[in-house]
This record gives C-alpha cells, sequence and structure tokens, in this order.
C-alpha cells in the first residue's frame, strides 16, 4: 500500500481534519525535550475517543505500522520521538476531566490533560494533586503515567504510581483493558495497572486514568540553606528528617545559583554565597513545627553543616525561594547541557557522587559540571555544559564516552542509569547497567504478550 | 521416575533433614487457614538459600513437579493449600533480617521473617512498619508480598506494595531477578517488582525482601464511637477525614461487639449498645488534634451521627479499644464462618451494603450475618455464621449460591471480589466478576513468560 492510500485509510478512523501530515506538524510532534533526534514520523493523528485509540492500534496491527504516544512531549529520554516514520498519536483533544468524587477523593480523566490543570482542578476542590516538577504547565497526564513521572515531592507523596487508581489502557493487541477501577484494596491477581505505569507506551496507550487526590498541605515553609560542602547536606537531611515530615529536600551547586541569579529576576537567597545549597520544605501545622525546625537549624549550624540560612515568611518569599531550585533545567538549557538523571539509595549519595565528580573533572577538566536534584530521594541530576569553543557534536560524542564510565559508577552503587525520565531512546543502550540481561529478557517476553506485532513505541527502552 | 526416587532427588538439593514426607507435616504445611481443602503434598522441602530455592526450581521444571510456596500459612483464600500432590516449599529457615540502613530506613530480610519480628525490630530502631493485621504474629513478610497484604493502618500508609523497595524472585524457570533494589526512584523500564507482589507465587517466589520502614507515629489516640444505623459511619469517616490525617478507621456490627464481649476477657466500650461502631485512630501530635477530634465528635453527635464514644487515655485503653475490632476474626472462628472481603470505593459502600444484606436476608433469613471491616478503605468483611443445626458440607453448599449472588454485586459496583485476601483457590472460580475475560487472558500468558512448565503455584488465581 502506498503511503497516500495507508494514511487515507487512517484518515477514515478519526473526525475529518484529525490526521496532519504537513511539515511543521511531523517536526512538532515528532520529537520532545531531548532535541538528539531528527523528528520523522509519517503523520500525527488526533483520537478523540477510546474506541478511535483502538481503530487505530488495530489499523497499525494491520499494516505494521509503529504508533509512537505523544503528551506534552517535555519528556527528557526521547520515548515520545517519532523519528522512523511512525504514526504519532497525540492526545491532544482527549484533555478532559470526566468525572469527581468528593468522598473518594478521585478523579477521573483523559490522558491529554495537562498535569497543571489536574493541579488546579483538584486545588478548587480543597484537594491537592502532589506530583509536581518544572514541566507541569505542558505535560499530560497520560505521560505522567508513561514515564511514571516523579520531581519535587516523592519525599513525602512519592511518584505518579502512587496517586493512580485506576487505568483505562489500549494494549498493543488493541484491547481495552480497564484495570483497578479506582479501588484502594483489590487483590485479584497480577497488577497491569502497575506494568503499564512507566512502560512508556511499549505495552499499550493510556486512554483514561483515575487519581487520587490529597488532604492540600496546610502553611507549607521552606528553608534555603548554605552549606561548606556536599558532605554537609547529608547529615542536614537526616537532622531534619529526625524531627518532621519532609514534603521537599532539594539540593544544588554554586554554580547552579550563579545561573539563576545571572537571570536577573530571582532574588539571592542570603548575601553570601556557598558551596552548596540544600531547599527543605515541610507543613508547619502548628506555630510549634517552625520552631522545632529553627531548633535544628541552629543544631546544624552548631555542627558546621549549615553556614547561612533563611525561612519563608509569606508565599510570595516561598515561590522566590522555589525558583532558586525549580528554575535551574529552564535557565540551563541554552548551554546544551549533557543531562543525566541518576538515583542511589539515600546513603549512598555522598560517596556516589564524589566518585562521578572526580571522574569527570580526571578526564574533562574544562567541562562546567552542574549538581542539583532530589537529594532526599537519592536522585540527582548530572549536567554537564557545553564549553563555547566546542561543537554540539564533539560535545556530545566526549559526553558519550564519559556516561559509560558514569554508568559504571551507577552499576557499583546498585544504582539507576533513570531515576525519573525513563529509558526512551537515550538511555536504551545503558540499560544492561542497572537491569539485568536476564531481566531484559523478560520485559521483551512480556512486551509480546501485550504487543506481538511490537507496533507500540518500537525500539523505546530496548531494540 | 518413583515417587521414592523423586524425593531421593530432592533430598540432594538442601541440606539432610531438610525434606520431610512425614503424616504430621503434610497435614500442617499442606494447608492455610481457610481449612476447606484436603491437604495433600507430596512432601515438604526447607530451602536455606537463594541457590537452593533455584535448585528446587529446576528439579521441578525437570520433573514437572508443582511447587506451592507456604510462609505462616494464615491466608484465607487457599494461595497457600498444597491438594494436588505438590511439594510445598516452606521459608522457615530463610527467616533472618539480613541487613539495615538507619540513613535509608530500609531492612533487608529473608521471605520467612514473621511478620511482628519486623515490626518489633522496626521499633527497636525507633522506626515502624505499618502493616499490620490480626495475623501478624504469625503471617511472614513472604507471604505478605505474595498476596499484597493490607490490614487495618492502609487508610494511612497503603499496602504491602507501598513498603518493598527491592525484592529478590526466583522465577519459574529458576532465574534470580533482583528488582529496584532498595532505590526510591529508578524509571528504567518494566516494575517486575510489582508484578511479582500479590501474584500468589505464581509466576516465582520472594526470596528476599528490601523493606521501607516509616517514622514511629507519635501519641497515637483512639475513638470508639456507637452509631444508630450504618448509613451514619459514612459522614462520621468524613468528618474526622476532613480534620485529621487518620492511621485507621474501621467498623464493626453490634452482632460483631456481642461476640467480642461473650468471650469476658475485653471490656465494654460504653455502658450502652448501638446497632454498629466505628474505630478512628489518629496522631495526636500536639494537644491541639485531640481537641479538634473532640470537636468533630460533638459536631457528630450534633448531627444525630454518632449516640455514644470513648477516647483512649492510656496505650492500655487503646489496646483494649483496637481488641473489639482486632479479635474479630478470631473470636468468630469457632462458628465456622463463611468468609468473604470484599471492596468498592468508599463513596458506593453504604448502597453495596444495603443491596448485600438485603440478598442474604431474603434468601437466607436464618443466617447470622456479621459485618465489619476497613471501611475508610471501602474494605468489608461480610461473615456469614453457620447456623448450628446445619452441617459443614449444606453450609458451604448454601454460601456458594449466595457467592453468586454477592458477587453479582460487586460487579454491579465495580468492586472486588478480594480486597485484600487474594483469589487462591476460594476465588479463583469468581474471578471474572472483577477482571476481564480479557484480562485473565493476558494474565495466563504473562504467567507463561515467567513460568512456562506451570509449576509455581499451580492452579491458583486461575486455572
Amino acid at each position: 500500500m502506498t503511503d497516500d492510500a495507508l494514511l487515507e485509510s487512517l484518515k477514515q478512523l478519526v473526525e475529518p481534519g484529525k490526521v496532519l501530515t504537513d511539515k511543521d506538524s511531523l517536526e512538532n510532534y515528532g520529537k520532545d525535550w531531548t532535541r538528539i533526534y531528527a523528528p520523522n514520523p509519517l503523520a500525527i493523528v488526533f483520537p478523540k475517543s477510546i474506541e478511535e485509540v483502538q481503530a487505530i492500534v488495530r489499523w497499525a496491527n494491520q499494516h505494521k505500522i509503529g504508533l509512537v504516544p505523544s503528551g506534552g512531549r517535555t519528556g527528557l529520554s526521547g520515548a515520545a520521538v517519532a523519528n522512523n516514520q511512525e504514526v504519532v498519536v497525540a492526545f491532544d483533544y482527549m484533555n478532559k476531566i470526566l468525572d469527581f468524587n468528593a468522598i473518594d477523593r478521585e478523579v477521573v480523566c483523559q490522558p491529554g490533560l495537562v498535569t497543571k490543570q489536574l493541579q488546579t482542578f483538584a486545588e478548587e476542590q480543597g484537594l491537592y494533586y502532589p506530583v509536581d516538577f518544572a514541566s507541569s504547565g505542558s505535560s499530560q497526564i497520560g505521560g505522567n503515567i508513561g514515564t511514571n513521572a516523579g520531581g519535587i515531592k516523592v519525599i513525602r507523596y512519592g511518584m505518579t504510581r502512587n496517586w493512580v487508581a485506576g487505568l483505562k489502557v489500549v494494549t498493543g493487541k488493541g484491547d481495552l483493558l480497564d484495570l483497578n477501577k479506582g479501588l484502594i484494596k483489590n487483590a485479584t491477581g497480577y497488577d497491569f495497572r502497575n506494568l503499564f505505569i512507566g512502560a512508556e507506551g511499549t505495552l499499550g496507550f493510556v486512554v483514561e486514568a483515575t487519581i487520587k487526590l490529597e488532604r492540600k498541605p496546610s502553611n507549607l515553609t521552606v528553608l534555603v540553606l548554605g552549606t561548606p560542602d556536599f558532605d554537609s547536606i547529608m547529615p542536614v537531611l537526616h537532622a531534619f528528617q529526625n524531627k518532621l515530615d519532609l514534603t521537599a529536600f532539594e539540593f544544588f551547586s554554586d554554580k547552579c545559583l550563579a545561573k539563576i541569579l545571572d537571570r536577573g529576576d530571582i532574588p539571592a537567597p542570603f548575601d553570601n554565597r556557598y558551596p552548596f545549597y540544600a531547599l527543605i520544605e515541610f507543613e508547619a501545622i502548628t506555630e510549634n513545627m517552625k520552631d522545632e525546625a529553627m531548633a535544628v537549624f541552629e543544631h546544624c549550624v552548631e555542627q558546621g553543616w549549615v553556614l547561612d540560612g533563611v525561612i519563608s515568611q509569606s508565599e510570595q518569599q516561598l515561590q522566590n525561594l522555589w525558583r532558586l531550585r525549580e528554575d535551574i533545567s529552564e535557565t540551563i538549557a541554552p548551554f546544551t547541557p549533557y543531562k543525566n538523571d541518576l538515583s542511589v539509595t539515600v546513603s549512598k549519595v555522598p560517596a556516589f557522587l564524589a566518585d562521578i565528580d572526580n571522574i569527570v573533572k580526571a578526564d574533562y577538566p574544562d567541562f562546567d559540571v552542574l549538581w542539583y536534584g532530589h537529594i532526599g530521594d537519592g536522585n540527582l541530576h548530572l549536567n554537564i555544559l557545553k564549553p563555547a569553543n566546542l561543537d554540539k557534536e564533539d560535545f556530545f560524542a566526549k559526553c558519550a564516552v564519559v556516561n559509560t564510565k558514569v554508568f559504571e559508577v551507577v552499576e557499583k552503587y546498585n544504582g539507576s542509569v533513570s531515576a525519573e525520565h525513563g529509558v526512551g531512546l537515550v538511555k536504551r543502550d545503558y540499560l544492561e547497567y542497572s537491569r539485568s540481561a536476564t531481566e531484559i529478557d523478560y520485559m521483551r517476553a512480556v512486551k509480546t504478550v501485550f504487543d506481538p506485532n511490537n507496533i507500540m513505541n518500537p525500539g523505546k527502552i530496548f531494540k
């Protein structure tokens, strides 16, 4: 069948105008935030119902066409890249909140709902959707589920996985599965809901989700602390964690802060500068807890772990302090960062970070290395900035060499080559540093169960 | 090969004396708490290492012998029953705590560790293992994981699933998989850890687990409230949930209380009796929160939802109040209860319970129906007691007829035929009321990936 005939048959499955093949659309919908791969989809299709998604999947099986799911395309692993004549299935028109139950605190939504909209909806109900991260303004719930998105509140609230009470998926065979149906307790065999969460669309597509909401935290309070070195960050974490239920514990290096302050629109946390900073957030439910936090702060100063600090006194100041950490990713984007999103268990973080730092410093002393991340979860974002005098290809080639060394360290520490960004294309060749060859074989076999013709996001996670 | 030769070859794989075939052992290790099925195992084997488990699985594949995992055998679904000449793999000698990391708050243990011992170990570290239920004194961690055990603290802490940071399993092919390695964030492909949790040993056996521990709750406080009817229970739940983070919200009917008080060793909560009771637990972190609870209580009294109440003033009183709820299962055991463990979303509970009550009352007016359960999770335990004048076979036969009607209601309300007890043998024939035929087909296919010869707990969950 010619491409034209193929596309004609695809157009029959959706509403008029809901298959796009213009250059701009192909370019736009064929890539995510990685910008490493040249987009090359065959077409973009916009289903408006579960039945249309099923029809598209059956069509793809019939014609052996790969399908790539597309949400907000804010991913950093290339999981939403279509660079091999796939058809992109974009959920932009399946973006509604379908139901809400105040007693169950559960909201039923379509996969194209933007994360921020869910957060806002929750607030309007006096509730809270706690999964939050820098790209919440454009990422979509379906993509969050596909990558089991994490972010800045994981230490208290866990990953996206924890908030999915029900999931409707269309498998690679075109079957609609209604998984867990919003239940809290359900011990009826294999938990396919959790299997689809984080599967990056390789087993099937999320077409509806039941999301749990939570009590809105009261009087969130942020401290930003300056520390003399990285090794002081961890005892600070433990000191605070022993006394308070933290909602966030983040860190960033002074190199990150320098980039943030260069913007000119975010105030410095305090007058002096320090090698590293911790950002701590907790619910000050009572005045008592604020006092408790201040006592821990003073203890940390006495121990020499903390040299300076500020505590938020208003919502505005809290927002400004958060921007010091939250805006790093966006701020360094123009410097063509080579990103790695690594994790180890929390206790191993100091030794792990020192090992990686040594590797990069030894082999690439001219590279600017920026560390920040969700240290309370053992999750470190390693960003290597491209030196101005190096071209992009050379830079990425050098980084690829560093990568292997970095991942050997990850493997040594029993860590993860992708803490929260997923595997996609970017980490595919490095998956064996975190998952055994045997595990990957089982993954392939499980994929075959749900997607025997390998049409669902083919080539992502593994070849 | 004769049975004798088979057993001889099995004995070569483990330490001397670690294969038992005496009548008492076969009887004891061949059954769980269901007591419905006649135990009939071929032998009981006690591995002492992961390597021995792998050898046993390879042996079973070679000889096409079914293996049944055995923990504390406190299950209520028959998942640990060996009634078909299987070899029972008992983890009694793999019962140690192997490692503990205070910074990560993670403990590494073997599957045979008794739940209570893990709870005690956590307390000794100033921490808390929050999965708790009536059989915690004899159930084992491996069994908890196999059934994704729930219990009395789910409303705050979730199921066993939430506390498993890492899992080593031996698959039905004899492969050892090291899943998630204790990481908080790990986005590297399919989450097999969650697939094995709740799989009831049908995909493989848990041979090691990394369990997260939690901050110990401070000053737990219990209220027991008497209500005029079941419909008052739900607004009481919502009133308290809106003001406090509850650690438990349980309920029981007066028929349950009557059985408890008949024991003579547990004090009544208050002088009068009421149709239903709610048990509410929360952390009274500040004096403030206790005042808040009292204010909600008074509001509930004003609304007519609550007629009487008591709040714990000491640890001893808290324990006594908990026994009113926790000891029901053990107390009614001599009455040969026919148990059902159902769940729906919380908002559907009142209508669901009324429907089921009507069915049982209409068809079996002489049956004594006892309701209790984890109402805050939408989880209801329906217990039908055997009338003294009916023999056991007749009684179970009549209950099986009720079952079908009950499960039709479960299906109508999109509920679960097994909230936390698992499927095993007891719910196997009713699985389609909660999971579609298509889903069950996918389950079978996934089992084939991990256990191609169907030797791992064969016949459990599905035929």
